[in-house]
């Protein structure tokens, strides 16, 4: 089957947002082995948009499209679309009772226009819409599909998962299944060197995307049947895991911050924080997983040298000899974090994140990670400059998930983790 | 003049990566004045894009390319375009000597497809790449024109800038100046009733964006100079500031953070946060601005109930009678972080960011700031349920960087804020 994409509305021809929905549908419409001809932008203009829609439906057996089904008057879409798969509009009560109750919850009158959001395809479907006010909208002529989508990213993904792919699927010649690895420690091109030759298969296919402190690589396979599909999907994946072992740390929706909390629950361990230049966003990952409060009491963001001691018990020699950023003090930091939380692990960071403020000898981009567990301390020196403030931070509190992660599982630790007896901290950090 | 924007890439169609020089171009376009009719995205396909090139060249005066300019097989803009316009490709030894000095200085020989690249429009111009290897090209034909652009973002936007923009200008009539309002406080509905009125104009022209916390309101002016159309912007917003006065907290680049600093710093004045919903996500915001540490020396992430007695010394009997999602609490979180950072001002957040937790008296979204700054404590109560605990983050976050913003330049506060003097605390709040 081959499919367009065609997204409605003036601010996107006018670059106000940008067009994350296309994104969606494209990648949704290749793993259901829809080819893509062509993707279009067309604003809220009826005849552009009849124009486009001629075009396109002679070429292609379904047009996908978001966006346009609002209640004002620039909202044409769905008539637009109509005349052209030979259907018409009428007037759905269900439809308006909903859109009068979600007024009604807020404590609105609904207004006068919305009722145009009340209006179905007499012989096409409607698509009901859970998280908002315009349904969704199916037309077929003649073996010609299309699918008409709202434009909120929050409804569009949820009612194309539930709506739109139960119909498509059964349009489409056998069933694909996909699956996310999440990567974290080796960079994209030494991925290449180490598994480089499993993404040359047609089937499953395996791509790779690269993220900030991150890789996903992404297995898409096709088949008879959903189980077949999951079951290359999931062959192919041991194949990763048998190189890349615990450096792929999830899968799918899974997060690294996620990841980690869910590992220190398990192990019944509790969790805080020193951070210096992360500057709270280690914290913040942290929290952004609900239940983190099982894990997760007590956060120092400790700027200032003088919160580093007066926080932390960082002692002012150690911050006078090295420096704010140096091992020695991100060892201290991890150590008092971890005393003053009374938590198992602390996580420390200290570095540049720039712009200013480098040395030859302390570049921006240098930061140092400690750890604090059990009976011993944990050290990294990381280089991370070169890409601006806001890379070394999340990269930094990428690299100090990732350590924490490692230690609540027990999995073997990056080569230059420098490890120290907690009990000679003083003697082998002053 | 009006415009079509063409992305070539079967990685666009693939949803592999995100389309987002539409987006730089679309903007880039509204702001010459030119109406962009129609975006297009089509794969490494000759016919296809053939298909496109001539219907879109004879409805629309000029087409913008980005990609499909590498030096593979695949890539055939630069040829199919040309025929189009009634050009021709010639091959050039400046460009081709570039392309081989290039390699060197990465070590490598220059692959022999690379002379496609050094291929360049006979009648047409070139527009030299200095961050890649594939030069632009510009075609012209009787009064039709083209501009293809390599496709990575660091090539395109310079040489759309240095190379693009002084070859359109002249084409387009007057020139266009825009400044964009921030603000924050009203939410957008709000907005619309109070400066509603002043989005009806044609020229300047303003139009209103909403974020999460915070709308963006752009201005845009067409004129025969700079000056004339900057000066017309000016007096618009004028318009602006005269009804929304000190809600809007900053112009174009500006962030609330940054404005935020920038007045804590004007003042000499120094900030802390004490964070249990927000998890460390005020700090985070803070410490984005380069040169928050003339400001910012400590910040306390208390999300356990033992963290907010032992760092910040709230009774225990008033998490006790009143929760620690309470006017109570926030206000003692305040003083007490205030207190153990020896700062001027400090902000404390506590509420309930869900998805759990909820009770009908607590919603999930109720979320108590409190301010101790000079000797009053100042309280707000906010409601910020219904979008997810991202959505109540962010906006909980805004409010606190909104009410330091405000107590810092000695702005008037939110009606609904309470005030407490400092030394009543003892009695007020227990």
């Amino acid at each position: 089957m081959e499919a367009e994409i065609i997204a409605v509305g003036t601010e996107l021809l006018l670059g106000d947002i940008l067009n994350t929905n296309a994104q969606f549908l494209a990648r949704q419409l290749a793993d259901l082995g829809v080819s893509v001809r062509y993707q279009h932008v067309v604003g809220d203009n009826a005849a552009r948009l009849e124009d486009l829609v001629r075009t396109a439906k002679a070429r292609s057996e379904l047009l996908v499209f978001s966006g346009g089904l609002g209640p004002t008057a620039d909202d044409l879409t769905k008539e637009t679309v109509a005349r052209r798969y030979h259907d018409a509009l009428r007037f759905d009560q269900e439809e308006m009772d909903k859109i009068t109750a979600f007024f009604a919850k807020s404590g609105r009158t609904t207004p006068a226009n919305n009722e145009k959001q009340a209006m179905v395809p007499v012989r096409g479907k409607k698509l009901p819409n859970r998280n908002g006010t315009a349904p969704g909208v199916w037309f077929e002529d003649e073996g010609r599909y299309a699918v008409l989508l709202p434009g909120p990213p929050h409804e569009l993904i949820p009612l194309w998962n539930e709506q739109a792919l139960p119909l498509l699927q059964p349009l489409c010649q056998g069933t694909l299944h996909s699956l996310t690895l999440k990567v974290t420690g080796p960079g994209e091109s030494h991925l290449e060197e180490t598994v480089g030759h499993l993404f040359r298969s047609a089937n499953p296919t395996a791509a790779i995307y690269a993220k900030t402190g991150e890789c996903h690589i992404r297995i898409t396979a096709k088949a008879a049947t959903a189980a077949e599909a999951e079951a290359m999907c999931r062959a192919k994946a041991q194949q990763f895991y048998h190189i890349l072992g615990e450096c792929v740390y999830g899968e799918n929706e899974d997060t690294l911050e996620s990841v980690t909390v869910a590992a220190l629950r398990r192990a019944r361990l509790t969790l805080t924080t020193a951070e210096s230049c992360t500057g709270g966003l280690v914290a913040r990952r942290i929290t952004d997983v609900p239940g983190a409060s099982e894990v997760f009491g007590f956060g120092f963001v400790t700027y200032a040298n003088q919160a580093k001691e007066q926080l932390l018990g960082v002692p002012g020699e150690v911050l006078a000899a090295h420096g704010a950023v140096s091992p020695q003090t991100a060892a201290w930091m991890a150590a008092g974090a971890r005393r003053a939380a009374g938590a198992d692990l602390a996580l420390a960071l200290t570095g540049l994140a720039g712009p200013g403020g480098g040395t030859p000898e302390k570049p921006v981009g240098l930061v140092y990670l400690a750890a604090a567990f059990r009976d011993r301390l944990y050290i990294r020196k990381l280089g991370l400059g070169g890409r601006g403030r806001e890379t070394v931070r999340l990269r930094a509190s990428q690299t100090a998930l990732d350590l924490a992660r490692r230690l609540t599982l027990g999995l073997p630790l990056p080569d230059d983790t420098q490890i120290v007896a907690a009990d000679r901290l003083a003697e082998e950090m002053r």
